[in-house]
């Protein structure tokens, strides 16, 4: 499964050097791990509130060429491993409509309760299961 | 009583234009108001622990001329009023060395317990109000 | 004439004290600055490819109500004066649905070509100034 | 050879969870090598006058542990292959004064002139060479 979700690029996101700043794109990933995790009808507060958080352990990026102000940039979400210990997803970041890629990478999120390493709960992992499917 | 920051420039603090974002600024005027507070011997993560936090009301700033990327500013925080109700602080940003005012502006920051306007308590005020000498 | 735009709450804008950072209101404003442009025809890249830039030199906010992660947020535009000097636009932020205004503030931009502060080319005004009927 | 630099981190670096957000090591790992070059006698400013920039194509991050609001960060940046094609670096943040690494990564940036690949000119190279000394 994937899901796509669009970025309008702001003045913020960009440098001195006229395209988007790399540690962007990164947070581009996040945007696009939580559209996932709605589309599969995970909501993040909900696991908040039951003291499960969901810490990146790790995050790999490629760059291949810039991102602009005002670009409408199309982030896609692909799932690559969601189990009860972890969720790994990779990341590809187009121009819409583009079949360039401008950006991609993968991110690896660990599940944590009171700060130590958890299993995710049932009601939680039935929902996100699917998004393998 | 004044006390002066020094922060550089980065890359991801400026913009297609080459200047430094104007939200950056008001990110400049809060790194300020904590070493301010820092050299009364405030500590927000004591504060914090006690549950007290300090919401910002309000923000002005102007923005004369551009900080570019590498500069290194100077970030003087000056306080106007320091009570058990609030915290106003004025800011002016220079290159350091220079004369000339870049971007100044001012804040006030409330204090609050469980979500509620509060008083500060006196241990923290104590301290606080050493600002205004 | 007001024009609204919807921006979703990312972790990235929130801090510690697990509400919206109050400089990303700031960066809520320029996103409804442009959008508004946008509605009028106005491409920010079509002025810098013609020299024009539109430095911003005052910003005012206050501060209600905290958001947080998640909420999907309305940014309200309007309109204050629109010249061939100087742009001014105020701005409201809401929850989606809700009548309570969570933080409101202003801008104001002028416009440069060289670094001086320029008057607006009579191609761009012209679109500009439907933005005040 | 190393370089090592500190960064006290702000309420705008952490979110939600009260913690650092991921992306912002990237722009620390960035600082690292900002102040690595300047080691070196190396300004940023002074090859882009010249035309010369400095992509980044790939960035990796491990992330062991949270820093919090108001911890003195050290960056340590380490220099793995500088070449007239390329620079690779390593990157290690910990608490000052701690042994344990919080977070760690890799980066490689490319050189380009006129937005195309290009060899670091000679007076460049000969001082960034010295940083694998």
């Amino acid at each position: 499964m994937f899901v796509t979700t669009t970025e309008r690029v702001k003045f913020f996101d960009t440098d001195t050097m006229s395209v988007v700043h790399h540690s962007n794109y990164i947070r581009m990933f996040e945007t696009g791990r939580v559209e996932f995790l709605r589309a599969l009808g995970l909501s993040l507060n909900e696991m908040m509130s039951d003291g499960i958080l969901f810490p990146i352990v790790e995050v790999n990026a490629k760059f291949h060429a810039p991102a602009l102000f005002d670009d409408l940039l199309e982030i896609k979400t692909i799932a690559v491993s969601l189990t009860k210990a972890k969720m790994q997803f990779r990341y590809e970041i187009r121009r819409q409509g583009d079949e360039k890629i401008l950006a991609e990478g993968s991110s690896t999120n660990v599940f944590t309760h009171d700060g130590k390493i958890c299993r995710l709960p049932e009601k939680f992992f039935e929902r996100l299961a699917k998004g393998l499917q």
